[in-house]
């Protein structure tokens, strides 16, 4: 890859709780597939989800494009790419997509997701805490 | 029936959201449909349960039996039936069903369900809502 | 409205397995809800999905994109509408907006979805079936 | 512990997607942890739940017995154990527990499980294949 490690990538196993009757993944649960990776490159980066909310502070998805190429099934073994490709005073933008392991089709699934920081309080967007800041800032330079 | 008038019933429509790879409903989810008939039982004998939350009361699910008879299948009309068998200061029993509408094969699904009322600030069982409280005695006096 | 009666509308209640912890639905049960829309239009126009799926026959979310202006909560009354836009020989694409009833602050959510019709057996695309070729051609006429 | 090693452990992370409104898990999604840690025995042990499906075979949850003492949190870690306790022919009985992690309080929540295999075409329990009949009974010889 050429952007210099800035892609995150969190492993998901798929259970029969993710299936539907098609027997294939139920298309809206790869939104959690996506949050579960946008929450472990958070984690790994600072603070906890639940340290923002006791602090009146929330990430709320406010906008989400989704392509969905080709399903996933039982049992597969799923990676979830997870990469700020914008963001703003109060916002972060992702880039995301689902692959099966060890599959060189290309993406089962592609997303770009809008994040809204907001203060829970106020019910009003606010600035991203400040190591949120940074990171995304650090992220996002060419 | 015999009870009265005492059970009361609640339709639900199984979609796709529900079912999973093995073709049924997902097991953990008739949790949900059960749920969902209380909450309209409560509903049409008192106040709402947001109204409960932001009043810092909450009801707890503390013991759950579940036997599954029969598999519920997508486009399915089902019942859900509850009905307050015992009852404490603090808590309420249920017997639950899940019934296919038009089908005389008896219930899919059978629970026994305890709920425990709970004062969300000392996060400690706390005496029932006496709207509540005078219904569930009411139910459960033979 | 003056789209000709061609939008088609489904009430929904918010029920404690919809929300999370931030206390507001969980931002992809709104697709769930999405789905139930466009489910109970095709069937009050035409046979139920599972005797679709039965002939081998499944509707695949191919595309969605979606918009958050404003939460729902616990116990809200919503309306989501479903309205095809556009179609081909083996896709449909919806309009849909989820409502909180008696409120007139405009959607609380808003989405483009698009659903292809899919051969279980190849794998493939497959034409719509006629019914619901004749649906949507006659929705999307102008 | 005195078992000989025979309970299985998985490690489960809180995301906000298992969490409701009252700011805690919700009670049905322990079902889905505790299917999780079945799963990942079993594919320890064998084939994988898929290949099982593609034969016909699956494994049906028929009965559930759960006790909840408190209430696992977004973010929390947990882990969930899992231990054949009786079998018999066609049937699994597990006992399983949810620990929080580096928490010396008890378990979270404790459940028996029933799980029925099931011939998929004739609709029918079947026996245990081979593979999995010897496993249970390795672990429930005293």
């Amino acid at each position: 890859m050429t952007d210099g490690g800035k892609t995150f990538r969190w492993p998901i196993r798929v259970y029969i709780e993710d299936t539907d009757a098609g027997g294939i993944v139920f298309y809206a649960n790869y939104l959690k597939y996506m949050e579960r990776a946008r929450t472990e490159w958070v984690r790994q980066n600072g603070a906890a989800l639940r340290a923002r909310l006791e602090n009146g502070i929330s990430f709320v998805v406010q906008k989400v494009q989704l392509e969905y190429h080709r399903p996933a099934k039982l049992d597969d073994e799923l990676w979830v790419s997870a990469r700020v490709v914008n963001h703003g005073k109060a916002f972060m933008e992702f880039e995301q997509a689902v692959f099966r392991d060890l599959d060189e089709g290309g993406p089962l699934v592609e997303a770009r997701i809008k994040v809204v920081c907001v203060d829970l309080e106020r019910n009003r967007p606010r600035r991203l805490p400040d190591d949120i800041f940074q990171l995304v800032s650090s992220q996002t330079q060419s």
